[in-house]
């Protein structure tokens, strides 16, 4: 199933994608796809929903609507840092012996093709295609990586959007250069694990005004899904419908010789395969 | 006005303390003391209400309830690293030139006699007495520190329990070391900043096992309640309802000559003036 959640901004309603241009609104039988969705079991019923709806005829295109993120403000969005290792040597940092974990704040979430907000006084504001971990069930201490394979959602595409002075020149901890408004992109679809079969090879690419800056593939994680998961669960409980970003391949704008930044009037355009592609013009914050 | 929220865990209602050792339940007048609440001028129909109530003769003694947290899971919990300067020296580290942000997951919030849990494999769980701030609405970009004042709706006690090698021996970012379950007793109450008058010299202290650990003052803070806001709001939206612990005075356990740390066992008493005091035995976690 590719879940989506489509309309105007604060207004958006749960619906389940057919086919490659069409989708079913279930927000009246399932609500939102949120923390009490995920977390009572709303996955397993969500394929009857779609059928019933389908044999009623209610299907509707895609074209002409706004698509939000696929998943409701989370708990809490948490990411793995430096989680592959090329982007790791471009960055002139050594690879991690276990991953690096930092936050961001759950109101940057937006949709895949809102404008992102360069911050007042930015200079640095650069980009990160990264596949999103949904979390699915209440995860504490899990024993093992197939429990963790068991508790997820499903995934997603996330521009992890970044201030890199107001990440590292302005006091020590990533989470001031992370949380600015409107830095978290993400869709458009939860695709559920079983459409993505191929988790382990899921080529990647970023583009800013249509010249390629990104290029990957999820073969060079350091840290896969699974193993993120089990890990996580063993210093906090991750709630259902958490996000988890896992981290970027190589070419974000500060790896560039010299470095790029996004200004005002750029394009972004990213995807990964199977999770589908995002456009975000890049303005001034208001 | 001293918010106050009781009830068994999961099942709080929101109440207003009347006189020491009294309250109201208001939860069926506005709800919950949640982002909608604070968000929604919740605060200023509080009086009415609760002189209503007063007059109707419902208050009822506190004695034998169970006391959660004053406020609701928040959006986020933000906290202020090294921002007393007698604690950044016990700790080896140099004084920050500008607020250090970290984060703490929400779900971490308890209320100030729930028990502590040592996570699973911790050797270094410690305490840290905290000034606690609540937002009262939301804030972008504030243009100074008055409109950060008035922006906060109140102040608590917070214990900002650590694990010390999860924070800084496991790669790099705090939060991992800060997120484990039960690791924000909060509360018993949310004071209102008209109660809170002597909010820049406000004495504070911790206790493990009756011996004195911390002793301090709010007249040590390195950047105020109103500077933190304010500064906040320049790199992320603050959410109504949203908590910011503001840093602790020194004491803390790896500060001690040897250093100290909690066993399932140990009982944490602590408390701020005005804004109560908090008990919490500490247990293995399950």
């Amino acid at each position: 199933m590719f879940l989506m959640r489509i309309g105007p901004v604060g207004e958006e309603r749960a619906a389940v994608r057919v086919g490659d241009d069409a989708y079913v609104d279930v927000s009246d039988e399932v609500g939102d796809f949120d923390e009490r969705f995920f977390g009572s079991g709303g996955m397993s019923r969500l394929p009857e929903v779609v059928e019933r709806l389908l044999a009623a005829g209610t299907q509707r295109p895609v074209a002409g609507q706004r698509v939000g993120a696929p998943i409701a403000r989370p708990h809490q969005i948490l990411c793995i840092g430096l989680n592959y290792s090329d982007h790791a040597a471009e960055t002139g940092q050594a690879v991690p012996a276990e991953p690096i974990v930092f936050t961001k704040s759950p109101n940057t979430l937006i949709g895949p093709d809102d404008d992102v907000h360069v911050p007042r006084g930015s200079e640095k504001t650069d980009w990160e295609v990264e596949l999103g971990i949904v979390i699915g069930q209440r995860c504490r201490y899990l024993p093992d990586e197939a429990a963790a394979a068991a508790a997820i959602a499903g995934y997603v595409t996330v521009n992890d959007v970044s201030e890199r002075a107001f990440q590292m020149e302005r006091g020590g901890q990533w989470v001031k250069g992370k949380s600015c408004e409107t830095f978290n992109p993400c869709g458009p679809v939860l695709a559920t694990p079983d459409e993505v079969p191929d988790l382990a090879d899921l080529p990647m690419w970023l583009d800013v005004n249509g010249v390629r800056r990104q290029t990957g593939s999820t073969a060079t994680m350091l840290f896969g899904p699974h193993f993120i998961v089990h890990y996580l669960s063993q210093f906090m409980v991750l709630e259902p419908g958490d996000l988890i970003n896992t981290g970027t391949p190589p070419g974000v704008g500060m790896g560039q010789r010299p470095p790029v930044f996004l200004r005002p009037g750029d394009v972004m355009e990213l995807g990964i395969s199977v999770l589908g592609s995002q456009r975000q013009q890049v303005v001034a914050a208001p």
